[in-house]
């Protein structure tokens, strides 16, 4: 029963075994081995883009942090939510990636940005001209924090009002499997033909061991990237262990597969939390991650048969009543099984 | 006959095994996982220290850069030869990590740092003041970007005039196992007992799929480390994968035996080579590299077979007569077998 | 009738002359002028602080920027009130001299920080641990943006919070002078009796042609902010000329004359103001500055006759009706005449 | 006989005169008075240079690290000569500036740097690509560290080889006044038309209280420096005080007859020197300063009697027979007398 964080699971099995695959003999390193080239051809397929440049690095921090590099100066601001990743849970790697550019925190029900907060902040932006920091990137995340998904119509929205403004757009894709997954449209649909440049497309969260994406909508880009992942200390070597696990999850569709998995836990999960009287949702349930209320008692019995998750907000009071409710997120990832879900519905009802 | 680079061979088979097994169920994420408990208690007991603090990161460079950025100021200087890796091989990631900090360059025969050039340097350092870059930390590579290796005296020696002046001393230990098999001295007296405050411990040119223990003496630097190890994007959330890593590699001696093959790989090299008219070396052996000159004729056939490695320096002419001698570097790795060092001798014979 | 800024106004006739004065002979440079030690005297004996290190520096951002700079590490946060200079106003200069701070924006009336808003923000900061910027200094400005002032009570309880979550204090007092004329305390009960660490204290605004002295109270930080200074190309090898500005500014209670000059013409103004129908101050008047609303019409009249000011806020509808108010920003310097704000009030009646 | 440094010596009287005429009444600040106008003017018509853009700041120090910012990326290399201003003097100011470039440093006679010192480190840089710092930018100084000065032919040599590479040229003229008076050819001779793209034009080493003009030969630089500038701390709020005293130095060749006083100061005393038996020049006397070695027991009495200087270079030893000559750095400015040199020289002598 742990429902802590994505991260806390394993590998898939089809991973670790194209590691094991691609560990024979020797390898061009840096990313000139071949599995890279498999790779690349691979997401310029997925996502119908024959010129996109792609580059791996192994977390989520590094991915979101190069590739806002290469769209902002330093004294610019990169508009994101406030309750982004990059803005809460990366310790400030896109102000040091970045040379110290701001980060200007939107609104919006479900972590999304409401399209009138983004449109007030860009006119709001550099009033004073040089005296003020300038625009410089629009960052969304899909799926969002709060477990959301941004339609491929509500990205274009926003990458509408950022273009109008000269302004690249930047989509932290940790969870870009879940809200695929769950939305049913196609890759392109919810990038670039929405209007998005550069995508941090996440697979540590969903079943690899350490690999996300960097795809470059816009090329220009590509050798800049280079050289900041490699000043930043993100190119690897033996590059042909990240190569391989992004080869064999874009193979035969296993993100999808495994992004599926762990939205239906979370659906399952949710589902059941309703039906405890005095229990509610915080968010919509749309990838893998539930937000909810029960009854304190609830909370209580679950934690001591040893469930792992997070009470969210954290400074809520937790003492009171046994029927005041709690609030939590519980996340799913690839191998929750319906057993756990079950035990713990079980256990909190 | 793969001689380019260390980090072209592949990972040791206990290496994937340790990998496949570590993925099982749940475990705790960012450094919480209980192997690192047992990594950090394997490196306490093979370094004799067990007040060490130890992180893992997946590169070089990483591994490099954010020890000596927990060592230096922005307005001050690192001293290191002028062929370190920090220097020539990582694309400016210390000045990036240091937020601006210098390096000093020193001189000395292999790639070793002369006293008297670390000596010169530290007493032009600062001279008027304000005015200049402040003295900040010295940086050893061990076994050197040449192939040869400092002893424990003269690690000693050169941190004792960094001591004696408020330096505190780095060691780049990307091949710190190979220098270690070939002196057969303790990981303690090569590092803190010579005056070592942090050691990039390498795993990745040794066997590993990229793992660096950064490895702090002085563990007052604990906590700044970690800032700065998730601030530049190196803190895994999946970080059993790098703990497994290291895991198996301190197990059974496999880093000592694997670094060990690779030094016997580069002496039969040599000692080959040295038997070829008008071939000379250019560096002593001491760690896995050979640093050779043979006539022109040899490079032709070898290259015409297939052979992979570098011409060294970089710019020598290559044009001339079958006997003038081209000079190269030949890296071997754990995985060069005898069959192959010998079909390459046979070639450039 | 210029009332866009402060920054608009002449010099004092005093400070010419102090620099007119300096400019006999050979001056040691970059500080080691005998004037600067006056000058360090003067400003000790002012703030009863015989401790306090005395820097001087063009510019208000340079002065604000390394102070701050001083007291925060690149992977913390600045707390300041969302109008602060240091936010709005200075292109990311804290951010470059900090090397990536973030700045936490808190709220309250007045451009005066709410305590309640600074207790909250401390209490979610790093409240995931390393994954979190962390706390860093607390950044107040006095008088406000908004021409408020805080009191040494209000100063104290802010950095009360502060302190007991270990956070150094910085105070922006750009219009110190203004402030302290306003509320007649003594300049050690507005700063370090209050609890702050480092003041910027300001003299461009307020009658010289560009210096501001950074006071440190705690003057450990004195070395890093000399080399701090350099680095960032603020120290002025032809120091005298600093030194002779403030000197003169302290000389004669200079600043306090002037100051006071200041404020009684923003009141006179206020009061003029508030006499027209329909007229409303949208901030108390307690430095140099008025934020007042009037008829529309008086300002169509006024900006024929060539009065500068700025409307404030800037976004605000300026079509509508002659009676329709329209708010805007009126800044006195210390040469603004009465005559020159009876002809504006007579203009805008 | 103060022979420290040309900053220890006065404004001329006609800068504090216009700083004093400029203090009158309102002027709009951040650089939007009339006089930068002139200013502007006056630079284009001097330099032949109609699009240039140009801009002031208070040290030479901004000046050179702002302008370098403008032309580096931070993952590049700044080519320099290992004696200049920006590697010895600076604190690291353009490693802070341009976000942490490296510096390459260069030889060369009389701190001019050799074109094959250029052309090897040109063609040594970025060949291992990624790996690699990149190519960036060339910085001159013109007159140089040592005194001496590049002809226009020789500027346009250096830039010659950098232009090649698609590096752009800078050039340190801190003393480009007292070069241009030696040279006698015009100012676009020894800038744009020798391919300089940007230029620090020194006034604080040469008259003035403390303003360099940073010329952007190439104006596609200008909203890029601008910003820069202003982030930096580097925009004055009160820029009348500077424009005022550029355009006095630029009025009636100011800064023309008082180089030309200093050059003549330094010609009198190198000359003077040379009749010391047993005294010789380090280097060629091309500008203000003298670097001169004479007898031991010349400099006893010459210190003895108040003579301000530095011993040239600061660690040779200085104990011996009276008359084993001393090295040392004799610095005029526009205010040296014949007499106090002629004063001077019998003291040596």
């Amino acid at each position: 029963m742990f429902f802590a964080s994505d991260n806390g699971g394993p590998a898939a099995p089809e991973v670790i075994e194209a590691i094991a695959k691609a560990n024979s003999g020797i390898a061009m390193p840096y990313g000139a081995d071949p599995i890279m080239d498999e790779v690349r051809s691979q997401i310029r397929e997925l996502f119908e883009a024959p010129g996109a440049e792609v580059y791996l690095v192994a977390t989520g921090t590094a991915a979101n942090a190069l590739g806002l590099a290469c769209l902002v100066q330093p004294w610019q601001t990169v508009y994101c939510h406030r309750n982004a990743h990059i803005e809460e849970d990366e310790c400030g790697a896109p102000e040091f990636y970045t040379g110290g550019s701001k980060l200007t925190l939107l609104d919006g029900a479900d972590a999304k940005i409401a399209p009138e907060s983004l449109s007030h902040a860009i006119s709001h932006t550099a009033r004073a001209g040089v005296h003020n920091v300038q625009k410089g990137a629009l960052s969304l995340t899909n799926a969002t924090e709060a477990g959301a998904v941004y339609t491929p119509q509500e990205v274009a929205a926003l990458c509408d009002i950022a273009k109008k403004a000269d302004i690249p757009c930047h989509m932290d894709g940790a969870r870009f499997s879940n809200a695929l997954v769950r939305l049913g449209c196609t890759p392109a649909e919810l990038t670039w033909k929405a209007g998005i440049d550069v995508l941090s497309f996440g697979g540590t969260k969903n079943g690899l061991l350490g690999v996300e994406a960097v795809i470059l909508f816009n090329p220009d880009l590509a050798w800049e990237f280079e050289l900041r992942r490699k000043r930043g200390g993100h190119l690897f070597s033996k590059h042909r262990f990240l190569s391989a696990q992004m080869q064999a999850y874009l193979a035969d569709d296993l993100w999808h597969r495994l992004a599926a998995q762990a939205n239906r836990a979370a659906d399952r999960l949710a589902k059941g939390i309703l039906q405890i009287p005095g229990a509610a949702l915080l968010h919509p349930v749309e990838a893998n991650a539930v937000f909810a209320a029960w009854p304190r008692k609830g909370h209580r019995i679950a934690q001591q048969s040893g469930a792992k998750y997070y009470h969210w907000p954290f400074d809520q009071p937790l003492e009171g009543p046994d029927e005041a409710p709690i609030s939590a997120r519980l996340v799913c990832n690839w191998s929750t099984t319906d057993a756990e879900i079950d035990q713990f519905l079980t256990l909190i009802a």
